[in-house]
């Protein structure tokens, strides 16, 4: 077979014109975007006739210029004629022919659009605002009053904590040779428990814990708890009502936050004076971080001048994690900075289930149910518009909220983005043939090979599979034994911090945090005995109802921020986050840290929710400006 | 387009040499087996020319018998034109068109034959016989003694076990409407905790299990427990020496029985004479259940004049059982039966890290290598050749034995098949398109649609995916709540006996056992702290070491035969089973009965046996007949 030339389309056209059969074969340098070109592109190519039947697959097509007749020549040796002897004539119908395989080439591409469109979007299902998850007797209740909230570590809880971690029965020796690779390590494990027998000092930590306001209100039939801290601002102060661009403050919130602000200057100053008397004035300064110390030299400064907007942020965490993962946190997030013009009031509830929240008392309380849930508390407090945070399970409730609630989320940060809509999904299999497609060079191993990842999910989601089918079965051990709880919950802050940690005899659970950090949260699931209701949460999210809501694939457009982690469980980049988050404004990608970012790292954590909030309000006034007043 | 007529792949090739071009359709009509005739029974074809390159599908071809050459008509109007103006020609190059498309037709079942073949199946790897799995320390130490033992519950570890189960905290309530759906039903669990604390003879319930001779002996490090009974037989025994078929009477061994003999008739007439005197005869008669009664009338007949052979039988437990599963039917197979020349001596060990016997101190052990040491078991009890039966991590290790050890194993008796051959595998995928392919239409629910399976296998596996990957972890918890321990392996005794037991509050938990019988077992796990070794199997099972072995490609020789209750975890037909054990003499498929087979319904599984037993023996019979001598 000869090949006697290139041409493209309108050139085969005019040629089969001519002389009936033409021959052609299609090289790089035929115009793609044209219908045979475009098979070409895809390499295969759908031929259709007057009929509208189809004839499968032909791979590449050449036509030659010269031969016995208006023929498509194969690589193969194969001649597809083109128009026929008795039935099929050449000219309009052969220029039909050519135009069916421009419309059956476009099908495919279609077919591949319609996989990952931005057009048809489907909607976000609307889900019962009122759904009551308590006890059927108290749906007469209708308590809408918000309770100060203090945590108790009971002195009989102690005492039995105490007996119970001292009559620990003997503990399966580890295999020789292995550190966390099978589990907690049952020497490491005797120094935690002999710690929290012995070491921890339940009053100081009951009382750290009550450093922030906390506070419970009665929600669809729970009693929801949550810390709310506003700013700690002393002067150039002022709330944004929410979703209001712009600063504007209402009257009588304006009379009112005067009023508070001049009380906590006395407040402050007369505590001031009290401590420079006794002499600790000098340890407070000391105390002060680095950082703070520099915001503090500025804080006279000129842009203090400027009028400050208070914006309200929730914060949600995860399993196996509490309120407390957000403790160093939320002083960062309620303290001015230099250079911004806003600083956050902060909202951190214990998800229903979790802590000192309620449980629901029958199935079906997902993470969207939990998103609706968290919305009310928002809106209870006066915050109709505000900001979302998340990581672990509070990632996925704060982008069920962002989903479900675009018009309240003013914009939406996680620590934890695992998109799942299906074009992701099938991108993430296309990227392990072509990673560069998919993912940039340096991070590709944070993805790829996908057989990596799989056994790296497989190795860590036992206590997932187990937790999201018979909760109640384990949590029965875990409910009744302090040590085991332990241990299920802190190897999670062990191998889920570096996942190289499994490999270190103690599970390296002191090189980011404290013993103390570990157990006071240990303490909110024990003290509460939630343990149960808390995995419940993995039942109810796998369930089949909640799965077919289908929420993975409803792009959410409210302003999104992602951080990343080094060794967050899963790593997607920008292009594949974005057919969830249309509105992708930056991914923040890190170099260290793990799963419980914000209780690890919280500098980093604050520093990137400030940059986020101030990125969203700048996507806000530019869609202000561009005339789409839908925000 | 017209069709103008049908016509082979003969006529074709004698048309094309008479005009050049000839079009053709293919009917129904068209004979199979040919080349293209062979592409419309696949619906499409690959056609190669002789460069070797292909051309991709063409779904159908029509070629007329008139026209403008030696062109196949698609139905679409476009026609292919088979050899060329130039480069190709009509002819050979046609037959050879048509060769190709049989050949590689032909390539796409030879794939499929090989995927299953029966020539050249893998070689079992050899094991090390002496691998040592207890402390280092201990290698100097060669005892090979057989020492007694007996259960001993300890007054101080009752004591303690009883404060425990007394001081239990209030467990989580079940959600509204929830039997054991989301696990074990905390309700229905304090009362399995009363009946643990209050009723539960402790004192009684060790004796019971101190029913039968039991033994440790030390193999490869660990200390290896295990009951051995031998028949329960008064006349007309023989023992069978291993191996060999027929009767015989090793002379020492016979004087030794004879002895034996005589002295347990004397024992056993003053037992009779005592009881008689004291009343108790009565009682005793009437505990026979019928059966036993049919036999004892039985027992003096004619059949029993022919000697009896006594047969070593090999009964291993799993998880979450062990030996105590088997303490209703050891008697049933220790018994003589009436139509039987054998009578089984049985030895009931405990798996390493299971209850009585000691736990790997590193990593690798796994069903192979505990099919080494219970091989070494039985060597040591003088048994080079005996039967085997198993359900759970039993079966998976007697099919080890069968697959490593064919001299040794005279047959093998499985409760629990589930042959994972790759054949097995791929056949199970296409059965769920053609179910009655696969399985006998009545079955077939029990295997279809594989959605379902799924569907239960992934509800079912949690415990497995946890134990698989963190066994220390969730060990922790229950080696130090008997409550925890309860609900964890109770929750199995409901689901795995009857899978919609789940649905019932009470977990339908003493439908078919008493809780004496589930506490029995459960006190072998607990009094032992042996949970977490236990569990441990399943890390080492799944193990990349483990499975590079690939031993469930390696069809073993031994004769096989296989029960089926309607509640086992998975099913597999005779079809599907035959690739890993060729030598399948008998599926029993029982509409009742669940995972704990022989706990559950021992008469039935004794019967199972002795059949299977009395078909191994002629199977062998046969093979000695066929003069083939290996056995």
């Amino acid at each position: 077979m000869d090949d006697v030339g290139t041409i493209g389309c309108n050139e085969l056209h005019a040629a089969s014109q001519r002389d009936g059969w033409t021959r052609c074969h299609f090289s790089q340098s035929v115009p793609r975007g044209g219908g045979i070109a475009f098979a070409r592109c895809f390499a295969c190519v759908l031929l259709g006739d007057d009929t509208g039947s189809s004839l499968p697959f032909l791979s590449e097509i050449s036509i030659p210029t010269q031969g016995a007749g208006n023929k498509l020549m194969t690589p193969l040796g194969l001649q597809v004629c083109m128009g026929g002897d008795d039935d099929l004539h050449f000219g309009p119908a052969m220029v039909n022919k050519l135009l069916a395989v421009a419309v059956l080439g476009g099908i495919g591409f279609v077919v591949w659009r319609y996989l990952c469109p931005s057009c048809h979007p489907p909607k976000p299902p609307v889900l019962d605002a009122d759904e009551w998850w308590g006890p059927d007797h108290l749906k007469a209740t209708r308590d809408e009053s918000i309770k100060p909230f203090k945590v108790v570590f009971k002195p009989d809880m102690i005492k039995d904590l105490k007996d119970r971690l001292s009559r620990a029965r003997k503990w399966t020796p580890s295999l020789e040779g292995v550190a966390f690779e099978y589990g907690f390590n049952s020497k490491s494990l005797e120094k935690v428990l002999q710690y929290w027998k012995d070491s921890y000092q339940f009053e100081a930590r009951e009382k750290y814990l009550n450093t922030y306001p906390q506070f419970t209100t009665f929600i669809q039939g729970l009693n929801i708890h949550f810390i709310r801290v506003k700013p700690d601002a002393t002067q150039g102060v002022e709330e944004e009502e929410e979703g209001r661009r712009g600063l504007i403050g209402a009257v009588d919130k304006a009379s009112l936050i005067k009023e508070a602000k001049v009380q906590k200057k006395q407040e402050r100053l007369k505590r001031i004076r009290e401590r420079e008397r006794s002499g600790q004035i000098k340890n407070l300064h000391s105390e002060r971080t680095a950082s703070t110390r520099d915001w503090s030299s500025l804080l006279n400064n000129d842009f203090l001048k400027y009028m400050q907007q208070v914006v309200p942020l929730l914060l949600l965490h995860g399993w196996p994690g509490s309120v407390r993962e957000f403790y160093e946190l939320i002083p960062l997030l309620t303290k001015q900075r230099p250079g911004r013009n806003f600083v956050f009031e902060v909202v951190v509830p214990s998800l229903p289930g979790y802590g000192f929240s309620d449980a629901a008392v029958r199935p079906g309380l997902a993470t969207p149910q939990i998103a609706v849930i968290m919305r009310n508390l928002m809106r209870r407090l006066g915050h109709k518009k505000f900001y979302v945070q998340g990581g672990d399970w509070g990632s996925v409730i704060v982008s069920n909220m962002a989903t479900l609630f675009p018009e309240d989320i003013l914009g939406h940060h996680t620590n934890m983005p695992f998109v799942q809509h299906k074009c992701t999904l099938l991108k993430t299999l296309i990227g392990s043939v072509f990673p560069s497609w998919v993912v940039e060079e340096k991070y590709a191993e944070r993805m790829y090979p996908l057989s990596k990842f799989f056994s790296f999910l497989l190795e860590e989601s036992g206590y997932l599979h187990l937790q999201a089918t018979k909760p109640d079965t384990v949590g029965v051990a875990l409910t009744d034994s302090p040590a085991g709880l332990a241990a299920y919950i802190l190897e999670k802050f062990s191998t889920w911090t570096v996942f190289d940690y499994k490999h270190l005899p103690d599970g390296g659970l002191t090189k980011k945090f404290t013993l103390d950090q570990l157990l006071d949260n240990l303490m909110i699931y024990w003290s509460t005995s939630s343990i149960t209701t808390a995995m419940r949460l993995y039942s109810e999210d796998f369930s089949i109802k909640k799965r077919a809501l289908k929420l993975e694939n409803i792009p959410s457009p409210v302003p999104t921020w992602v951080l990343q982690a080094r060794y967050e469980l899963a790593f997607q980049p920008a292009g594949l986050l974005k057919y969830k988050y249309p509105n992708l404004i930056n991914v923040t990608i890190l170099d260290e840290g793990g799963h419980f970012l914000a209780f690890e790292m919280p500098a980093v954590v604050a520093d990137d929710v400030f940059n986020a909030v101030s990125a969203f309000k700048d996507w806000h006034k530019n869609k202000a400006k561009e005339g789409k007043t839908e925000l």
